[in-house]
């Protein structure tokens, strides 16, 4: 069995005005739909960022995954040149996707996906039970809140009804967290912070703490945007809202930072780890987070950290270091949503709910036959299915590759969008406050 | 598919009388081959340590066996109890396949061998490719030269041929080097020491070096027998001859005599990598002897690391640390040969030759349809044929059985041969000088 034909899909995503520490959501979030057919006439599918940048990148591996076997993955991750080393990989300024020193893995990631799909189906058996058998038969997510304005994204025609509407408040944060724990299940609520001045993010968690008691567990991640001594001071303040399985992210810029922010907590008796995915985004990272206490929980994510096989070695490295593990996510549609899940089972040290931004995608936007993944009790459940378990609706995929030809823009910009509709002169600056 | 039969085959194989720190190897050495049948009608097979020990711990785990999915390994592991932390775990004393400590993972690799086996006949392809491909197409072992007393190991009618003879001093050593390296044209030599005095054993290297060349990496394993001071005295001595690809293994026992010993010769101004199988010898060792720069290289072996996925994680870790990978050996026939060769080739870290005590076997105990597995240039050629690429000679197998039965011994104890051929109040004393 060879590959004998690689398609790029692009998509654009209607998305709703999200907020953080970048700036805000565009109309349309871009991702990319790969598909591989094999010589034996199997098709495997993986989903992966979008725009010009990781689709350029697929284009240029063409030649080395056009009539490779399937199978030999390793070999394609060693013949792919390094694009920089990964000492000096770092994601501050940048989101994931966008950034050229994260092309190598991600790349690699959208091929690996989509051969295990393939790999899956030729071998009549699901992904996560290729590598090892699974962990866990139901992959557990977190409500991921975010500060948003009306409306639910995209433009003309295809504008979608906002069920949430504009959330800017902690009454609203609760509200959004009610509806969407009442659609999905969902266990573990995340805060996208970083957006408001921290005394107002600090007041949103509290108020979701009260509403929703110790049972739901709470992170909150800024993007960086705090300096360290207010990464410090809300660590303080919130110390026992994080606590008991929740965790603070990301709160300051880089390992320094990080394990400044660590050594001031743990000095004033508040043990709430500090998890990452800003200053911890490769592997060589992940021993000196441990070796400076920078991180305690690792925030995994198939599509930048090299694949699933990749993940599930990460899961045995944090594992060994005794650190936890978390995952990551970014606007994703079903392909991406099974490919986390996958990861998930096949992950054994994965001990918190994992992020995903689904609920902010639709029905109307769905590439996957058959409509939505179900979501029951926060969790997505392992299919007995071959491979991923999902296939493509090529309508969809049309639909939403024609609006992706139609936009202006090529990338992820929140910045650009920030200032078109919130205010002319915003800049990324970190630490904001 | 479901395993629907696990059967167990004791063998007893002949074996020179080899000497090490432990003692002396007995006439025959003993090995488990472990067969899987499933509802497919597929047989996958494994081979593991032999007597009473191994083989009643496979039987613990029978009912867990039969009846499972063979893809589901993960929960195999799960459920199989933890006979110790892996915190208090030490090869010092005892020699690997009668730890208890090491008990779960010997147990698990047996099954998860053969379950890969299994797999791989299942889907056609070969053990390495069902784990993300191959890092090489040949896997390399090393020539492991022993100090030994004359005789081909054996009894009555089974006693063996001796083409290696008595190999006692150097001169004898180089004479076994050049037969074992124009029979298998291996490329890097190994001495078991913690034989003779340390200074017959630096002599009994430094002829080799004399012999062949620096073209001909070089490394020592005298198994704990010298303490801080002669580890320190021997790695000086022999600090050209361990260089360039070479290294110290287990000079001393613990953690703290190896970092002791680091530390020395690096005051000293000696590189030499040291590597262990003793000092570390389950996954929480390995940051650990990082931390404290005891290991350098860490020796794995599939059989009791816990099978060939955790090799190959194994040597993620390795990777991340930065830290060097080389492969262990105990006696064994070819279908443990094969496993070596696919956790070779499944791990890309590995850059030393593997130990291998396969020249130290004949072709009348091998076990393996179509006889020995075949070395070229000190290579086993990665198979194209399904899962571990061979399978089982029944009539050899129910030889090796019987040879079993007969034996009075049912478990490896050098030190009773010791005492019962060379001398009548030897016991094993670490460290001896």
């Amino acid at each position: 069995m060879r590959i004998s034909e690689l398609r790029v899909h692009p998509a654009a995503v209607a998305d709703p005005p999200l907020r953080s520490s970048y700036g805000r959501h565009a109309p349309y979030a871009l991702r990319t739909i790969v598909e591989i057919k094999t010589t034996d006439g199997v098709t495997g599918i993986s989903e992966t960022y979008g725009g010009e940048g990781p689709m350029a990148a697929i284009e240029e591996i063409r030649s080395d995954v056009v009539g490779r076997d399937p199978f030999q993955l390793l070999s394609l991750w060693r013949s792919m040149s390094e694009s920089a080393t990964d000492g000096d990989r770092t994601q501050t300024m940048l989101v994931p996707g966008e950034n050229p020193l994260d092309k190598k893995t991600r790349t690699f990631a959208a091929i690996e996906i989509a051969c295990l799909d393939v790999i899956g189906k030729a071998v009549g058996k699901p992904v996560c039970d290729l590598l090892g058998g699974r962990a866990r038969d139901n992959a557990s997510f977190s409500a991921y809140l975010f500060y948003k304005h009306g409306g639910g994204g995209g433009l003309g025609q295809d504008a979608r009804d906002d069920e949430y509407g504009e959330c800017l408040d902690p009454r609203s944060i609760v509200r959004q967290a009610r509806q969407m724990i009442a659609k999905y299940g969902f266990r573990e609520i995340k805060l996208k912070g970083g957006v408001l001045p921290p005394d107002e993010e600090i007041a949103a968690i509290r108020t979701l703490r009260e509403e929703f008691g110790t049972a739901y567990p709470l992170r909150i991640d800024p993007n960086c945007a705090w300096s360290v001594e207010t990464s410090f001071r809300v660590g303080r303040e919130l110390c026992e809202e994080l606590a008991n399985g929740g965790y603070l992210e990301d709160p300051a810029p880089g390992l320094d930072g990080m394990a400044e922010v660590r050594k001031r907590l743990l000095a004033a008796g508040i043990g709430t780890p500090l998890a990452s995915n800003v200053a911890v985004t490769c592997v060589a990272h992940v021993p000196e987070a441990h070796r400076q206490d920078a991180v305690q929980i690792v925030l995994s994510d198939p599509h930048y950290w090299g694949g699933i096989r990749r993940l599930q070695q990460l899961s045995f490295l944090c594992e060994a270091l005794g650190m936890g593990l978390s995952m990551h996510s970014n606007n994703h549609l079903g392909v991406s949503l099974m490919a986390m899940a996958h990861a998930a089972a096949a992950s054994p040290r994965l001990t918190f709910a994992c992020d995903t931004h689904y609920p902010w995608q639709t029905e109307r936007d769905e590439v996957v036959e058959g409509g939505r993944v179900r979501f029951v009790d926060g969790c997505v459940r392992l299919p007995d299915k071959p491979g991923l378990g999902v296939s493509l609706d090529y309508d969809q995929l049309a639909r939403l590759r024609e609006r992706y030809e139609k936009l202006p823009y090529r990338r992820r910009d929140d910045e650009a969008e920030m200032r078109k509709h919130v205010d002319p002169n915003w800049k990324r600056v970190l630490p904001r406050w």
